[in-house]
């Protein structure tokens, strides 16, 4: 059975720049689309030419693209001068892309509310426009607004809008859910009517939001009534509540029925492979924590943590997975957690590294202490490393690398020699590394920046400043990330610290501190992190 | 037409632990049942009893619920007992709940892989599991795990198993689609079948995950195929990717068609406009940032950005808007507008008592700099009295209560007499207070509690320990909550701190303090909890 071609059109560089707090630079439109050219997408939108700088900019500075088609975005011309005489059309027209898009109304409400002129009249705008782009030799595509609230107010109108498109020239026709309220049901419903009145499903597009939480959903419902082309972006960015996810759509057309054997998309399998990496670089552009829950591509798609689902991945990972992991880059995660069960713990230790006996009876004390110490407040499951030295220290070697006798920390705000507010954090730590008793003192570098730095880097380089035998082990350490929470832990609020550390091979490593004081929960992460190292690094306790 | 009524059940507090990261105190599970009961939802599952301390000492202390119906989450008897000498099943009844939910295998290749038991012994423990729970006079539910899944391998059998608990007197069988992998169509027409074999929708429940994008669509799915019971969590919390939205569902069901005319639940318009509450309140407890562009009632919701978007709001909101936000608890937010901004400004001034002239060329001024602050890392939406310190400096009385000329802290860790590892944290602060100078010390009490409460607290002490002339108004200040959090702020990562006071008419306000240095963050947050007090009392500056 020969496969139907699917198109995707990708706006992330559009649509997804509408999102409150995203602004692209050049560079980093050039990097996105590079990447999108990679994946396999059809159509790449850059942005509307002449409508800010940096849209500008990207269209004189367009990256080498492989397959995919570039695509300049606009509206149609304004009533009152022909298209050839509208300097914003201009501008667009001058991008000289291989495809334009424009988009145009087609409810009639807006037609009087938001341009007030009359239904012919835009009916016109519509026709000339795409007309103008057509004999310029581009791609058309138009993009009919608001077109589901459209029919639903006034279907012969909205028909009547893309048809004069779609008359004119225009090779698809984009159906929008402008304001994300249209659900699914309506979508397959209106997809139909449409093709009903005569634009073919293959010329058709979708183009969803999602203010209702479905704008995947209806994407594919305009797939199921026969519309051949959707648009998205990447992580769902876009305005409001942003628009259809490509990252979430594009792994359910290849690996989904009916869907994988229906189509065939510009995506392939390695290119699939490689769909959570570009999701991550989009996230890396800007500067996000990456959603964890998202589908497919998120850190915890395939984290499984309740001990019955545990205990079934461990014999067949298809008994809790639609997936597996490895077809969209991603990796299957068994979290350290209260929820756990032995079978949990078991595989967690063999992940790592640790060769223990299904038997040992130190297993069930272990697991207990992880709950007892959960209750707590700490949470093993995002500090591995605590976890793997909590586990060493109870399944193998009690004795630690070195004991810490005591630490002061003081931060000071007061004036300084120039009479100016300054805070200034110091901390001294003393430990014992078997019978030499080292005490080393820090004080937070006032000169190169404007603020200080906080007890806890203080804390942190003072006990990390020397450890003697096992300086040259932890002498690459560089603290990175530092969350903070309180909980409550029993009947009294606690703090829990995490605190993550990398060292020069790039490897990087949490761990967790529980306690009313801050200071000290920081403290217990940070001696954690600094034995963790010296653990992994085959250090030998004096 | 009467309405059917749709019945609403949530898991948050159940599945929704399973999120990798999220571990509830019994505390914050009563919070969001209280919460979960205000809104109306119909049944709370509140864990699994014996499976974790939490679990079951939040069934020992069960908040009052007004109409929401307590359930408690099990599995079915194992093979080779009786249900009445199942432990795991009798720790489920033990905890004594109106309602309780079994979770049992419905697809034959996870009776055989994971439990290891034939299909009949499978039937069988389901029957007498679901037979025990209506003896006892509780209200039975079914939670078909896998049931799509299964469906899909063995139609027969998983009819067979959800009949077995059907006929067995379960009010409800719901059927989960416990992977994440089914998709709407395949939802819509597999609830049709069961139906057709003999189980009456008003019987039927929906349970489903997030891993295509598809966990909303899919409930939806099956109530038009005829379920009238759906299962969720609050923000989509759960396993993976999540469970259902059901701050997503929710607002559909009230505000869209056909559900709005077809289906009556358990919300209530006004508790509808509290669903936004609802979602922070559990961002809160789980110290998350909420998501921005959460449907109806994400930040970014109804943010417009796109400037042709922004113009056509300010004649008619209809015009890119699905819903009336306030329907929601939500608000609209238009960036660029700084119209938009001002009148909001206004409003919220006015809401604080003070009185000003809208043409005040101070207020674009304090508009700017709290748009600089909040880019900065500041949140004046949480801490209200930081805002209404703001105001009153920049519009009324830029002279403050008192100076600061210095404060130190210092927590140290050591040995006290007895030879025990001890924390002890101290602070000194001194104001000016006119030409008064004023320096107060303040040790934490080492005493009444096992662990040092910090350095936090010490500085709150003595801040608040003498303060002259006013020492009488803030006497009755109690430091009542602590949050922190890391955040970007600029280029660096800052510490953002907001502290909530209470005084001893019950009075309740929040500060926030940026700082890198979390001390000093904190104390920026304390002097602006006790200079609002002071200005809310009534003070004269000295």
């Amino acid at each position: 059975m020969s496969k139907e071609k699917l198109y995707l059109y990708d706006t992330t560089l559009r649509d997804g720049q509408q999102t409150q707090g995203v602004q692209f630079s050049t560079a980093e439109k050039q990097k996105i689309a590079t990447a999108l050219d990679k994946l396999g997408v059809d159509y790449i939108e850059g942005g509307w030419p002449g409508a800010n700088p940096t849209d500008s900019d990207f269209f004189n500075a367009v990256p080498d693209l492989n397959t995919a088609t570039l695509a300049a975005f606009g509206m149609t011309k304004r009533a009152g001068r022909s298209a050839e005489n509208d300097d914003v059309l201009a501008a667009v027209m001058n991008a000289n892309t291989p495809a334009v898009c424009l988009v145009g109304k087609t409810h009639d409400f807006h037609v009087s509310t938001a341009l007030g002129i009359t239904l012919e009249e835009n009916t016109e705008n519509i026709r000339a426009s795409v007309a103008h782009v057509v004999k310029s030799g581009r791609e058309a595509l138009f993009d009919a607004e608001h077109f589901f609230d459209g029919y639903k107010a006034n279907a012969p109108y909205a028909i009547e809008a893309i048809k004069a498109a779609y008359d004119s020239g225009a090779r698809w026709i984009v159906l929008c859910d402008t304001n994300g309220g249209t659900l699914p049901h309506e979508v397959r419903e209106i997809v139909g009517k449409v093709i009903e009145a005569g634009i073919p499903g293959d010329h058709l597009g979708i183009h969803t939001h999602d203010d209702t939480g479905h704008a995947v959903a209806n994407s594919l419902a305009a797939v199921d009534a026969g519309a051949r082309q959707i648009q998205g972006t990447l992580n769902g960015l876009g305005e409001r509540c942003g628009n259809a996810n490509l990252t979430t759509i594009i792994p359910t057309l290849l690996l989904k029925e009916p869907y994988k054997s229906a189509y065939e998309t510009g995506i392939t399998e390695e290119a699939l492979a490689g769909i959570r990496k570009v999701s991550r670089l989009l996230d890396d552009i800007l500067n996000r924590v990456p959603a964890k829950q998202a589908p497919y591509v998120g850190a915890s798609a395939f984290a499984h943590k309740a001990g019955l689902h545990a205990s079934a991945i461990l014999k067949d990972p298809s008994t809790y997975e639609h997936i597996e992991p490895n077809l969209v880059g991603n990796s299957r995660i068994i979290p350290m957690s209260n929820q756990a069960g032995q079978s949990n713990l078991r595989r967690r230790l063999a992940d790592a590294g640790f060769d223990v006996d299904p038997k040992d009876p130190a297993l069930p004390r272990l697991l207990d202490e992880i709950k007892e110490r959960e209750a707590l407040g700490y949470s093993y499951d995002t500090a591995q490393a605590s976890f793997e030295l909590l586990a060493r220290e109870m399944l193998f070697e009690p004795r630690p690398f070195f004991d810490v006798d005591r630490y002061r920390v003081i931060s000071e705000r007061r004036r300084n020699a120039k009479g100016e507010v300054v805070t200034v954090s110091e901390a001294v730590v003393s430990v014992w590394i078997g019978t030499q008793k080292v005490t080393s003192f820090y004080e937070n570098d006032q000169a190169d920046r404007e603020e200080d730095a906080g007890p806890v880097n203080a804390l942190s380089n003072a006990l990390a400043k020397d450890l003697g035998p096992y300086q040259a082990i932890i002498e690459d350490m560089e603290l990175v990330d530092f969350k903070v929470r309180i909980t409550n832990g029993g009947v009294e609020a606690v703090t829990r610290v995490i605190i993550d550390f990398e060292d020069s091979t790039g490897r990087r490593w949490s761990t967790v501190g529980v306690k009313q004081n801050i200071i000290d929960a920081s403290f217990e992460a940070l001696l954690d992190a600094v034995n963790w190292k010296l653990f992994r690094d085959g250090a030998v306790a004096v």
